[in-house]
């Protein structure tokens, strides 16, 4: 006897109410600080008493966590969608661009993403592993420009973190630090590309 | 008849309360994640019912603010005591090996002064003014370089800034980004020095 495919309706409304609860939780961390979401709001948002949210996630970590692996989702779609050419530098100023531009346009994504905001919380295992691979991708990338010295990955990111930082502290909405982002990417390329390995300790400085 | 100068006990007794409730909101910040202050468990620290904390301070913005005008002041203080020797690339590196310093040693004082955590908290024009007093500094330090262009300023705290992120999210109490710092501000001095006033549009680009 064959199995009959059915839809599990329990399950999809399941899912459904868990991504209305996380779109609220988005909410209420723009208007609140990512670190002070409450469960109390959040339960009346969506129209539960509170202690009906823990039947969608054991914790408030969990509410975080899910977050972090959506929000980690949406960057490798988007990093996976880079139209490179093979050119180093035009490379690097392209991903630059999309990487500040995909954390100016939600900044409490970018903290819950890239920062330590929320006292105590880490990511899963599982939704750490997404954020490991947009890293990887970015030093496959780097490697295929003979960029190997994992100090050129950490310089890089730090530029990255420091652009997007600035702009969406110091100038919300704007784009001081945003158009800053070719120069970086050419003061970077120049940097590390006149050393073997992109790295540092070839420049006859003693350390 | 001379003024007799009599301590204001008073005053004094008022100033301390306010250094504690400050310290307090200090130890509750680094607890709960600074936008999460909770005006009650920051009274029930002090030994206070909520509404006698509104003697001290209007509302909990008037903390933050105290709080940003506190470490405003304390970073002038140490940036004031920085012994720089005049060698352009030794002094940004001694700058930044302070700045970066400045900033790991407490997460939530960076949070706080460089960051946008808090939503709706805007310092007062007071406070607001020693952030740039400090930044002043900065840009006097490489004007004296013959670095003029502001771009040169802006390039340089987004490194500062992108290094310390670095740091305090990806290597909390390690040195994975601190020891780039003396690279970084080759990188940045290298770059910007070949430049005319040491910003862009001299670079053989179009933009």
């Amino acid at each position: 006897m064959l199995e009959t495919p059915i839809r599990d309706r329990r399950a999809e409304r399941r899912e459904a109410t868990r991504a209305e609860i996380l779109e609220a939780a988005w909410e209420l961390a723009r208007a609140e600080g990512l670190a002070a979401l409450s469960l109390r709001d959040l339960a009346r948002k969506v129209g539960m008493k509170a202690p009906s949210l823990y039947s969608y996630f054991d914790s408030k970590n969990a509410i975080y966590d899910a977050m972090y692996a959506q929000g980690s989702r949406q960057y490798l779609e988007r990093d996976a969608g880079l139209g490179l050419t093979g050119e180093p530098l035009n490379d690097l100023k392209a991903a630059m661009h999309f990487f500040v531009g995909f954390c100016t346009e939600d900044p409490v994504r970018y903290q819950l993403l890239f920062q330590r905001t929320i006292p105590g919380f880490e990511p899963s295992a599982e939704s750490f592993a997404l954020s490991v691979e947009g890293l990887e991708a970015v030093q496959k990338r780097l490697a295929g420009m003979g960029l190997t010295d994992p100090r050129a990955l950490d310089l890089l990111t730090a530029v990255g973190t420091g652009l997007t930082d600035q702009q969406i502290s110091n100038d919300p909405g704007g784009d001081r630090w945003a158009r800053l982002i070719d120069d970086a990417m050419e003061m970077f390329y120049n940097h590390v590309s006149n050393r073997k390995g992109g790295g540092a300790g070839n420049d006859g400085h003693a350390r």
